[in-house]
């Protein structure tokens, strides 16, 4: 039998992840002492089973060290394995020393995950320089794809969709709706000029007027690249535009910027839980978390011991 | 040539270890994305030295990952061994399984910091039922006692102190300081009910009404144990106590308490800056840092590889 626990903020879609597998759910709680440490308690895992830990990680800094006495408590309470299952995962646009100095956040980020856990579910990585999650992370990996899910969404509630991509990075998702929709779609030109100062040029669109514009992203973060398409929208289109990602992570004001520049509404995953939560994406990950549960516990060993 | 890194907060006393040691200070600085993500940008250690980085452990968890990123950016960047000043060591309380399930926090954490670093230096850890650090941290640790600076700031401010400690726990730091200052002392017997919930019965002490009572501890946290003391004191003495502790950790309303409850004066060291911080314990802490620094590398080999 493996067991689910979720980090604090995970509970509802560990639920999930175990309506859809029968893997139990156990309690994990978190103590806050008046200094400001943690204290991690958990039910035993059942001996020899895997202990899954549900986690998402935006704003990871303060999850790292009760994470990381999760799974350690885990296993010394008898977990065959510990797995991660993080919807969304951090760190991964520092992935080169793009100026002297700078820490390759991503290769020591997932350094650190590969120490930690023996495996790891996550849901569209933002990867950039590295093609596959398994370049940079150690341990067995298992990236799901949710453009399906973005697309099954976007045709049950927009009609006459546009697809439009806010720049080349978000081609793949572009391409992936579309093709699911049989819906046309255009990809933006993107120059960065600073975290929040982007540039957003517009291929010619007059033919799809009647269309309702739907941006599909990975991320919506800061939310500028979005809010420089929409503006790029305004004298092309007589509908709002919908802005739809995958992980929505909203920097503080992110969402209200969107609003303000016209879209008519934000819909993210449920890889984060925010007001934007519409598009459940358990499904694939409790399914990918599974085939990693019953992989050859050989093939998945531990690279480094604890 | 060694070099240090403070880590944001830890300027002031990284420039004294500075000045103790002729160590060369470099720029590390860290940059906030706006999905909160921190970026580590350092200025190169000097190839085949030790980069020494500066960071009290204090409010630990969000300052995990910054501090893994720097010192793996250091390593990467050249430095032979990275080691850690932690003039506050974190987790160290949590040093057994006191209910089922619960994470033994001292032992992972020290594992990590393992790691992490080639070695460490730190002040008056808050050992318990392990009798030195050496137990629990696999690496070259040096543990930094500082009753005698304690004692140097007591003998210059307070005139006929008597050293009160609040519990057993404190009878270590009470011995040292009142042995060094030739002063009576009593110590108290607590019993904790919970994280600010404890009782404290002290001794008979009629004949030093006249004294000063001078309450010494290794920290203060929550406050309730010295709250507790002053509480007892309030009949038996004519002159407000004085507070004196290593680590100023003060939980939110832990200072006011004490003020509150009669306290005259609260004093810490720079092991944590607060407004309380008095003490400067940079000195032996450089001393312990140069030892380190200066020790046969294959000595303090880590253990683990990265």
């Amino acid at each position: 039998m493996n067991s689910l626990y979720a980090m604090p903020g995970n509970e509802a879609f560990a639920e999930l992840l175990s309506l859809h597998t029968g893997y139990q759910r156990r309690q994990l709680l978190l103590h806050h002492f008046p200094d400001s440490e943690t204290l991690v308690r958990m039910a035993p895992p059942t001996p020899g089973g895997d202990a899954v830990i549900v986690c998402t990680l935006d704003r990871p800094d303060p999850k790292a060290l009760p994470l990381m006495m999760a799974a350690a408590t885990a296993r010394e309470l008898g977990a065959a394995r510990v797995g991660l299952v993080a919807p969304y995962l951090a760190y991964m646009r520092q992935d080169k020393r793009f100026h002297p100095g700078e820490a390759i956040s991503a290769k020591i980020f997932a350094d650190w995950l590969g120490h930690t856990f023996d495996w790891l579910v996550t849901v569209d990585p933002h990867l950039h320089r590295y093609a596959t999650l398994a370049e940079v992370y150690p341990n067995a990996a298992h990236v799901v794809h949710v453009a399906s899910q973005l697309a099954v969404w976007i045709d049950a509630h927009v009609t006459m969709p546009l697809i439009v991509g806010p720049d080349q990075e978000s081609a793949q998702w572009v391409t992936a709706v579309s093709n699911l929709l049989c819906a046309p779609s255009v990809v933006a030109h993107k120059e960065r000029h600073g975290d929040r100062d982007v540039e957003i040029l517009l291929p010619e669109m007059d033919k799809w007027r009647d269309h309702t514009p739907v941006l599909v992203d990975d991320i919506i973060a800061s939310g500028e690249t979005m809010v420089q398409t929409l503006r790029c929208l305004h004298a092309r289109t007589s509908l709002p535009p919908v802005c739809v990602a995958v992980h929505g992570v909203f920097a503080e004001g992110a969402l209200e910027g969107l609003l303000a520049e016209g879209a008519g509404l934000v819909v993210t995953s449920n890889s984060v839980i925010t007001d934007t939560t519409q598009i459940d994406i358990s499904k694939p990950v409790a399914e990918a978390m599974v085939s990693l549960c019953e992989a050859n516990p050989t093939e998945t060993a531990r690279r480094t011991p604890a």
